[in-house]
């Protein structure tokens, strides 16, 4: 495609020589390039094509990097990107070595933080916000934040406390109606219907200056009138909740209209109080196929840009998953799903229509989301929470005190448990295990197939009490060799039984870990696989399986620090094994951006790694 | 004292019973009994005694167990447990064995559920509602909440959940004016301002009947008048916060006018959507020091009735750290302390009033004073969160996302860790080793002493990099032998180096280590203990100190899964070590109240059961 404008933006400062009418140009070269490319790359596209008027305006009007700009999520930042000097790598985006998909302070002195979960920018630009007014510095603090966070409880926490104070904080709320689905619950409905108010200030403005007018007939009723003019006064003066919670609240704005965002932010400049600036923006704004479908469009894999067509994930466990709880649910009537806005992610969209009564999507409020259920479970439910590992990562203290506290039975349906690729270092489900293995009462499966999955559904629903948790990776299944036989119980072995070297692993790389069996014993070293099923608690024959061998390899997708390779090796080592052991599992630090595979290769959980590792660990110590 | 109407009730059916002019002088007694035996057991005296009143007009108007009452974190439930059959068992509140300071469904089916955290109750009543429905059961569901709960952001999800659905749901808001401390933030000064209406209800009815009085002089106007009319009435009707968020709002009641509650209860039952009653209570009613104050007898130990004196707990911890902290700040302007809603429990009651401006009460918000202290950090202070262990879990994902992720530094200042003592299952520490040794770039300090704890937190300032977190107990030094000679370092060796048995422990447990050494070597023993400061990471020296040792017992007051125990052993085997490795935790159970020392010896941490630990095991393998 022509480019005309973007390579010759490398800061907002080139941005501000522009002419006004050059900026609806760049707008439509932005959109174009920016479906070009994520055509290509895959990416957040629907949310970050509706806000690409928004993003001029903004940095328009402030002096990034000294005003700070926040942006909640991330994922609504590429035109901020193309604008701060990232045109030239955006083909990249999301690639191992790439831009990351999301606002990466090592990338850009403009990204004030690395974000991936929802709700943060607020909390984090008020505290900035505070820094400022502190060491008397007058930047300014702009929080850039969707609708959908806002079924977030840490937005409400950050409002409370920002409200009625004299930072010099700015929210603006890029109100597309969705979070990744279509928005639920009471604020949303609530914003739709200021949203559709055309200015809700001069509707106040309106009525206001109509109170003025009402005349006096009459003495007698002159003095009542008044009184009650000044009540219904100081009712409209804070007649939205955002002024309520002590904001300044400006809006509805256009999000397309870029000279009125630019007075309604210079005005937002002056006000000595935090101030939320309302705009109306629309989700895959300027390509028909996401418009119609912002949903699919929020994050897409490749596609085709001139049918919007993307190719089939097949089977995945995702997919699984959504099937199995349609069948489980016709059959007990006690089953209910619930989700913190990711239907669709969490493959529940049939599920969802099918069993409309027992299906809750609670909006991005995952600690709620835990709470809600020992509600459901209390009142003779078998609910169960259906949500990214990363995002489980928010309700810690409710599976303890809401879940695993209380005698009742809660099942946690943990999708992209392990590396999830593109999404980088925020989306990665390494923590889980570590987490839920600190906390009683929890039953953690780690199932490496379908079939093994739907067996530990079944055991979460009918056989394990309190809280039990089935965890699962992106994508299908992987590798999984055609001559294993799986017990469906809490563990198996593969591989010559009477090995003196074993392998220990769970979940998805147990097929690199079958490889590897196969690959050394091509070259004459027997090795078996222990393949737990059940991580938590970890069965005791299992452990007794591989007392007697030699050499014991953990391999562990997942963090090392206080997962179930470390717990393994105490309870080996207190059982009195004197052999040989070795962990490799994910590191002290975060897992960046690339393919799955590339990402399991870096952290040596693939085939060649473990057969590298065993070698030359039997070398050595031979 | 006599009692003349509580030794009669056994159940709610019995407080039924009573003739309407009895309920006075019964809740004259209630407070009476309360304050007399909290005096000698200790409590949280000032809520319970504020909401007598409510709760006998609570059980008057439900049928509890059919209808379930969630009591928002269970330390208002006191009435409520003298209703339902505790009287006689009351004196042993918070005793080992004794009756809960929290509800407990251990204890009654009138306790819906074991609560101690706080603002978790509206999103499980919404649970059972919902589960009603389903079931197509009509009980009612109620829940009671503080107004100190809605600065958690939990409530506010609930709230956006619920609200606008046509569940059962009567959401009782016990307004106090306080969290723990006085209020702080938007919401409070909002409610409190609604509060001073004296029924909000009647001037929303009032404005309304003004406004059709309205007199209309002249055809010309008559249009636009109607046209404004409507629009004033459109924004009043959702006039209140509650109401923009779907609850049908009712109020304010005062909280000392039974007849008058009961009226608003029937009124509230009789309502086919989710229904919020604001009712006005006086926290400490009753009580004169209390009601004067709150703060101190929110959680109170024992204390003279007469003249409402308790006994000083002597040097902490805790008043160390503020201490500190007063000091610290004093020499380094960046220096800036966050607390939610704990600033006397976590000891800055003398720092708030010396650094106002550098000092942040967030509200019940744990998860934003993290990202919150993110935003401070980026903006260039040095932002400290002091907070009790139990409460820290609620940021899990906040200290991974907004702190570690974000290369900056952020100080956890974690007190409580640990056991807790009389407050039970719900408030102990045993958890943040475990879930803060999975996070990348997370320093853990656990000092034995004051002087450590000094040395830690100047490490933590000006030393170690990302999030730093000093752990340390309820209480003050314990046992700490005079001959310890503190390195400052990241360990230390206390005994005779030599020696082929080693303890390895941290923080407070360090002082029955040292007593069991003693005593053993009074036996002939000869053992050293390695005595962590940072556990987190374990210095590899200190790891090579033991590897010597035919004998390694660890001792670890938190949980044994994913603890620092089970990671000392994972490296002790990796590194070859050969002997015998015993680790002693806290298993996979919730430990109840009873007194701290009762807690440690029943966990096997204390220097008689360490003695006992170690001979039996060296007798066995010998």
């Amino acid at each position: 495609m022509d480019i005309k404008y973007l390579n010759k933006i490398h800061s907002p400062e080139d941005l501000k020589m522009l002419n006004r009418d050059e900026l609806a140009p760049l707008a439509k070269e932005i959109r174009e390039y920016m479906i070009e490319t994520v055509s290509h790359t895959g990416g957040h596209l629907a949310s970050n094509l509706g806000d690409v008027e928004l993003t001029i305006a903004i940095h328009l009007m402030f002096n990034s990097p000294e005003d700070k700009i926040v942006w909640d999520v991330g994922h609504q930042a590429y035109t901020h990107k193309l604008l701060t000097g990232r045109y030239e790598d955006f083909p990249t985006l999301r690639q191992e070595g790439g831009i990351s998909g999301f606002c990466h302070p090592n990338e850009s002195e403009h990204d004030t933080f690395y974000s991936g979960h929802s709700g943060t920018s607020i909390s984090s630009a008020y505290g900035i916000a505070q820094a400022n007014k502190i060491r008397k510095k007058n930047n300014y603090t702009v929080a850039v934040i969707g609708d959908g966070s806002f079924t977030g409880g840490l937005v409400y926490e950050a409002l409370n406390n920002a409200g009625r104070t004299d930072t010099h904080l700015i929210v603006i709320l890029n109100d597309n109606e969705m979070s990744i689905s279509k928005n639920v619950g009471s604020i949303s409905k609530y914003l739709t219907k200021i949203r559709s108010k055309k200015r809700y200030v001069r509707l106040k403005a309106k009525i206001e200056r109509g109170l003025e007018k009402i005349p006096f007939c009459g003495h007698s009723l002159a003095v009542g009138f008044f009184k009650l003019k000044t009540e219904i006064k100081n009712v409209i003066y804070e007649s939205t909740i955002f002024e309520k919670m002590g904001f300044r609240y400006m809006g509805p704005v256009d999000g397309y209209d870029i000279e009125t965002m630019c007075e309604a932010l210079e005005t937002a400049k002056s006000v000595k109080k935090p101030v939320l600036l309302h705009v109306n923006t629309v989700k895959g704004k300027g390509y028909d196929y996401a418009e119609k479908d912002p949903s699919h469009f929020h994050g897409v894999s490749e596609f085709v840009v001139g049918t919007g067509e993307s190719h089939s994930s097949g089977d995945t466990f995702c997919n699984e998953f959504g099937k199995l709880m349609c069948k489980m649910a016709e059959m007990d009537k006690r089953i209910a799903l619930i989700t913190a806005a990711m239907s669709l992610g969490t493959g529940l969209t049939e599920f969802s229509k099918s069993f409309s009564d027992r299906f809750f999507d609670v909006g991005i409020a995952e600690e709620h989301a835990v709470t809600f259920a020992s509600g459901l479970s209390k009142g003779g439910m078998l609910p169960v929470f259906a949500v990214y590992s990363t995002f489980l990562q928010r309700c810690y203290d409710e599976i303890i005190h809401d879940g695993a506290l209380q005698d009742q039975k809660m099942v946690l349906a943990i999708d992209r448990a392990g590396f999830v690729g593109d999404d980088g270092e925020t989306h990665n489900g390494l923590y889980d295990v570590a987490f839920l293995q600190s906390i009683p009462n929890v039953t953690v499966y780690s199932p490496a197939t379908f079939d093994e999955m739907k067996h530990d559904f079944g055991n979460a629903f009918y056989r394990d009490s309190d809280v039990v948790a089935v965890r699962y990776p992106r994508g299908g299944e992987k590798d999984i060799p055609e001559d294993f036989e799986p017990s469906y119980d809490s563990f198996d072995i593969y591989g010559s039984s009477n090995a003196k070297v074993a392998i220990v692993t769970y979940g998805r790389i147990f097929g690199q870990a079958a490889k590897a069996v196969k690959e050394l014993e091509e070259q004459g070293l027997s090795v078996k696989v222990l393949k737990l099923n059940r991580i938590k608690p970890i069965d005791e024959k299992a452990i007794q399986s591989v007392l007697d061998c030699e050499y014991i390899f953990f391999f562990e997708e997942g963090v090392r620090s206080g997962g179930a390779g470390e717990k393994f090796a105490a309870t080996l080592l207190e059982t009195g094994y004197k052999g040989s052991y070795h962990l490799t599992a994910v590191e002290d630090c975060f897992v960046k951006q690339a393919s799955v595979m590339s990402q399991i290769r870096q952290n040596h959980l693939d085939c060649d790694s473990m057969v590298e590792i065993i070698k030359t660990r039997i070398s050595s110590e031979v």
